[in-house]
């Protein structure tokens, strides 16, 4: 494992709030995952035969690749923490991921990539919903 | 003016929908401009003798540059349109704009890198919500 | 004209060194306008029949806009200059755009979207070469 | 591990050339995991007591998370490979890793979160310059 979320988290020099700490980090790195997957299904879709049929997953891929890294920035900051912009982020980002995930699931019979990326989507999703559970 | 986004609208090869063009344009547009103003205040904020006063001011900023900016790249693009997924980043949009101008108008006396992000801040929540409104 | 590079420039508090001011608000508006061009070409490919020819288009419009808004960034930002950071990054912004023009131009006269965007990266390629230079 | 990198390597439906898959893959991960780690010291940077000294270090790392980001994208496609625009972003991320881990190095000893971040920043060039030398 290389990402040093939980170090990150640990060294902070302030009061982290009530936060969740697991759940927090969690969802940071299924964004960063998510982000990752999506970039690359949308690659490789551009890769098959028949990228006609996989131009609406490609955009979706493209949005959730770019919802989700900004969603994990979002939540990799704590100072002047303002929940109201972490909800509307996190609720975005886990509609952006259903929406993915659904449209990938389409595909994901024919296409391994998008089967893969579909699950990564789909466990983002819920790292959001379950963050977003915890900040009430 | 150097953005060609209305070039970029018109050669669309497909059909653009109902979409509010004028309203679709000028929310790229001050996406865009809020996404630079932001950061570059965040960068002023570094430069200013008294930092901690500013923490939650470069900390707003630089959620409100992510997030306009993602948004930015979600409203240039039409293929496979969601409306979900639109709405909803246009909304955390709509809210770090809010929360980054509010912030920045505290500092807008002593600071006019604030004043003119503020400024900034204000037009992009505007455009934010009256493309909202467009969307129904 | 909606970006406030210039007034974001003017309220810098601190010294902006010896940069010709005019050379960089030029390279930040180019890099932001030429991302958003790209984003925009990217998905006008996608709906366009014939996207296996444009694959190619796709993938380098993608990294051009990724590369562009990672130099916008750099560029907006004066606290702790680096010149070895910022000369790397407009290499690798002229060496993207410049790409991404080549391949727009061969679709140039059969798609308008890639002629507009093809002259947004050689604006913006431009723009990073003379700030280059102006560098040393 | 969440990151489904070697899936999406693996799933990958073209040819994907002579790419030293396993230095790829962790080049990947490296800029992800430094993207995270830097976006998280500049935030812990402003939580400290004496900002002032820090603001070279927040900036460094502001850029350090925007190159890293945007390099992960670049890894991430495959499709129409440009070995010129991947060679320019390896060597932009590289730059931009050590002049984060040099500055975060000068505070290692008093920040744990820089202390972190600079080995995140490490990992992170050497990552691209294996990459880069695989390259050729």
């Amino acid at each position: 494992m290389t990402m040093a979320i939980d170090d990150m988290l640990r060294t902070y020099p302030a009061d982290l709030g009530q936060v969740d700490r697991d759940r927090l980090r969690r969802c940071i790195e299924e964004c960063a995952a998510c982000a990752q997957a999506c970039t690359a299904c949308a690659d490789s879709c551009l890769s098959e035969d028949r990228v006609t049929d996989l131009a609406k997953c490609v955009r979706t891929d493209l949005d959730c690749a770019d919802i989700c890294e900004a969603t994990a920035r979002v939540l990799s900051r704590h100072t002047g923490y303002d929940a109201n912009v972490t909800r509307a982020q996190l609720m975005a980002c886990a509609t952006v991921c259903a929406a993915c995930a659904e449209e990938c699931e389409r595909h994901a019979s024919t296409h391994e990539h998008c089967r893969v990326c579909a699950e990564s989507c789909r466990r983002c999703e819920r790292a959001c919903r379950e963050l977003l559970d915890a900040l009430g």
